[in-house]
């Protein structure tokens, strides 16, 4: 084994490693999160690493995620938008690992159409990712959505990120799921036949524009309209992201929106994006991380 | 000591109770809130009374809150909106502690204005006590706002509790304050000279009309924007207090509102409240609840 690449998306929560032959990932290993590491940073890295180590070493390591965070491994500078795929490109940070070379890209910085401050660390390759692997997203204006935690939604024009807005989606959701009382069961033994109605129920309640005054119906459906508790996790589901959908199309005008992600979560996003009458492009977020990681040079 | 009633406010988190001797509260002990309980609610009960009860009996005892609810200790039916102070009384539940007669008031249940489910329960014994205790309450249309962990902004006309609705205010601060990164500290040693401005900051914000995509902003201004963790609080305060008084303003039309509640809570909403251009009056909370639990002779 020689001549083989390492590039690696390394979050807060999981580290992702992809070993690159011929501009081909043919292996994968999966490690611990930058943020709740019991080694260093690169004590990690090795233990990701050995399997393949044994059999030669990586010519290699390119990386992208919060290891670039201040809290990460080498703090790499924010890339002011709006930003181009060589600007990013240029803002890598350069660190090695027992002699192999490793580079860290760089987060993005910019405003949203609100003017508020706002960043990114990891998203942005899966976006020059889909830059490089789609042509049409290189010419004329483009809106992006990559649903998540932090959901992201981007303007892209003529392949430059101009600009974004973050989203507390699915922290929000996870929280009121976990330590609220909002969808644990209030009565025992119901029956979920209602569980399928309860998405299309918070998207259509989030047409409100009233959040938090619309958070509280998760439970009083359940005490005063029979709803079951896998009904409220449903409507909380689509009231959450029914409101991302809502403030980021007031705030950036589009008609189509591409949407880069897990297949399945994108699949609910386009569901809800349909509701107001927006087409949609889904892009596998996975194999925009890779191509971010791997095809930089087939982008300007 | 004889002649004396108890009355009092279990919720979930804590209960409250007075000694009422010509209808004036001369005691009051705080013990453990109906959620958490480690022995059966009627010896927690007992437990809060042990010191009165030495020196005689309670004449009767008259308790409001999460103690009527499913798993409080006797579950009382919520009254349905609109509602009267005389139809609440007669929702009233009883039951006996040693022979000593329990009387358990009812919760509320009734629909938004945009025609959703919702209920309180402890809440309705503060408004039916702003109302015995101020009588203009008793005449016309007034919008009542009752800040907290679950907030209710409540309708009365000539009296009577038309409908509610509940902002999850309070449990939403309280998460992304304990369980995000929002408001963590985003670099060490920084000075904290900017709080002051990080409520007006949020309260600007909300304005925007879109909570969760502006959620993010609590950490980017500290990293982007120079802003303290102490500024990112407050401003994470006056973004979410902005965004409750924003939504439930679009739903109730008044002119004014009578805040109910804790008076340093009641302060910042009135400030909220004059940016929105709206005249407050505030009634103290504890004042209410204790009115609302002795003086239901007084009100129709």
């Amino acid at each position: 084994m020689s001549g083989y690449r390492v590039v690696g998306d390394w979050g807060t929560s999981r580290l992702r490693l992809f070993r690159i032959v011929d501009g081909a990932a043919v292996e994968r290993v999966v490690g611990p999160g930058i943020a709740g590491l019991a080694t260093t940073p690169a004590d990690a890295l090795r233990a990701g690493l050995a399997d393949w180590r044994r059999e030669g070493e990586p010519d290699m390591i390119r990386l992208c995620g919060m290891v670039g965070s201040r809290n990460g491994w080498l703090e790499t500078p924010y890339v002011e938008c709006p930003a181009t795929a060589s600007a990013w490109r240029a803002g890598a940070a350069a660190i090695d690992l027992d002699g192999i070379p490793v580079t860290i890209m760089p987060g993005l910085a910019g405003t949203t159409p609100r003017n508020a401050p706002d960043v990114m660390r990891g998203e942005e390759t899966q976006i020059f990712g889909a830059i490089a692997i789609d042509p049409a997203l290189r010419r004329g204006r483009h809106l992006l959505a990559l649903p998540g935690t932090h959901g992201k939604w981007v303007l892209v024009d003529e392949g430059c990120v101009m600009g974004f807005q973050t989203f507390l989606t699915g922290e929000l959701f996870a929280l009121l799921r976990d330590h609220s009382m909002l969808t644990r069961a209030a009565s025992a033994g119901e029956a979920n036949a209602d569980e399928g109605e309860g998405f299309a129920a918070g998207l259509a309640r989030s047409l409100d524009g009233d959040l938090l005054g619309s958070l509280f119906e998760t439970r009083a459906a359940q005490l005063r309209a029979g709803r079951s508790a896998a009904w409220a996790l449903e409507f909380l589901s689509g009231l959450i992201i029914g409101s991302e959908i809502a403030g980021a199309l007031a705030a950036f005008a589009a008609d189509r929106v591409g949407l880069i992600g897990d297949p399945a979560l994108t699949a609910r996003y386009a569901q809800a994006l349909a509701a107001h009458g927006h087409a949609t492009t889904a892009y596998d977020g996975d194999a925009c991380a890779l191509a971010g990681l791997t095809l930089l040079e087939t982008i300007a």
